[in-house]
């Protein structure tokens, strides 16, 4: 399994995943997830995996591939001259690896399947963030839904649902993130640390702030125990239920 | 979709069910999944089910039949000497449902499965509570696994492990349950109000608290609201990232 989360802030992106891959429980791995792209003065795009990681891992190598070679360099992810047209792209490649594996073996789609998020910025376009379906297609983040989430998503949801706000700050939304990540590692042996974190200040087209939050981060652990405490305050602060008798 | 949560308290148990049924988004029903019997001084017995409801519905009527039919009171929940024997006959007879079901058509028993949760006591026993599988076979809860839930379980989950406390008494173990049921209704459409709601005090023998908790329900609200404000606090009061720069 895996967690990641693309959020739109009204000052850019931030993104985080884990790093956790497995095969059954006893055969777990550490593998990045996250993936990031940069033409300074240009464009910046990172690209966040969930699904089958022979699937994601091609998918990746094809399009770094692309963006190398000499003799291929069209298409690339490089080259495109707008987000929609990466997302296209990104989501071409991912439908033909799936297809490809497919044909390959005895198995029917289902377990090379992978989904992605794709967000960044081309010059002079806006910040965009996409999520992209095994299928090829993809759906934009908006001020509705302006946060996707892939893999294991459901027990970091409903913070992310309450304490959103598109007015946040980086650091208040990388908090928020380790705080939905936190609830997921504590419910799902399959997802885990190190996260990897990336922002992108909108219009910038630059890397943003980068990290690895590992095992040890002493600021995980302050969330993590703390967020038990406060969520326990929370809890005590609500009114109590009176049965009437 | 269903979410039902079965507690061990110190004091009791207390459990709470949603009502939603669906065949599809166009096709909700309100039903009860929650049943109780009780024989005042000697017995209490309370049954949360979750999945098909076809196979629900016949679990129930089978064993209300055999405990009210005169020729057939036996076996009979009503009769059983203990809550073990209870389980084995409520797998029992979900196991025989499940097969009756898939016997009959030409689908893999997949769609007919259910879960159920069961809890109570029975003079002179303990107070016990177990999750019944659909093949009949059952695990009871332990100091360390204190709470069962079946349906939609992941999006209830976090408050659950964080804020459930052995010592609690009832209404505050009402409250949580309703913070979780709030934040399961917020993300799956599936999941509804009315909950209907039933504690059992250990030792008691006997009909605890019962309610139904209608969609318009003034407490309710007050918790729902309440949570959103009082999680957003306690987001606030974490100790903000350090990027470094």
């Amino acid at each position: 399994m895996t967690y990641c989360v693309g959020l739109r802030l009204n000052r850019g992106l931030v993104f985080m995943s884990d790093t956790r891959t497995n095969a059954g429980v006893d055969n777990i791995s550490t593998f990045r997830k996250m993936h990031s792209w940069c033409v300074p003065g240009e464009r910046f795009i990172t690209l966040l995996t969930a699904g089958n990681l022979a699937t994601t891992q091609a998918v990746v190598s094809l399009l770094e591939e692309r963006s190398k070679a000499q003799e291929e360099r069209n298409p690339s992810i490089l080259e495109q001259p707008s987000m929609f047209q990466v997302a296209t792209l990104v989501g071409q490649t991912l439908r033909e690896v799936i297809a490809h594996q497919s044909q390959n073996g005895q198995q029917a789609d289902g377990p090379f399947r992978a989904t992605l998020i794709l967000g960044g910025q081309i010059d002079p376009g806006p910040t965009r963030l996409f999520m992209i379906y095994p299928e090829g297609n993809f759906i934009e983040a908006s001020d509705d839904t302006p946060f996707f989430q892939i893999g294991e998503t459901k027990y970091g949801r409903p913070i992310l649902i309450r304490a959103y706000d598109p007015d946040m700050d980086f650091p208040e939304a990388i908090k928020l993130l380790l705080v939905s990540f936190d609830s997921t590692v504590k419910a799902n042996l399959s997802v885990g640390l190190p996260f990897d974190v990336q922002t992108y200040a909108a219009d910038s087209l630059d890397y943003g702030f980068q990290t690895r939050i590992e095992a040890n981060d002493p600021y995980f652990h302050l969330i993590s125990d703390g967020w038990g405490d406060a969520l326990r305050d929370a809890f005590a602060s609500l009114p109590r239920f009176d049965s009437g008798g």
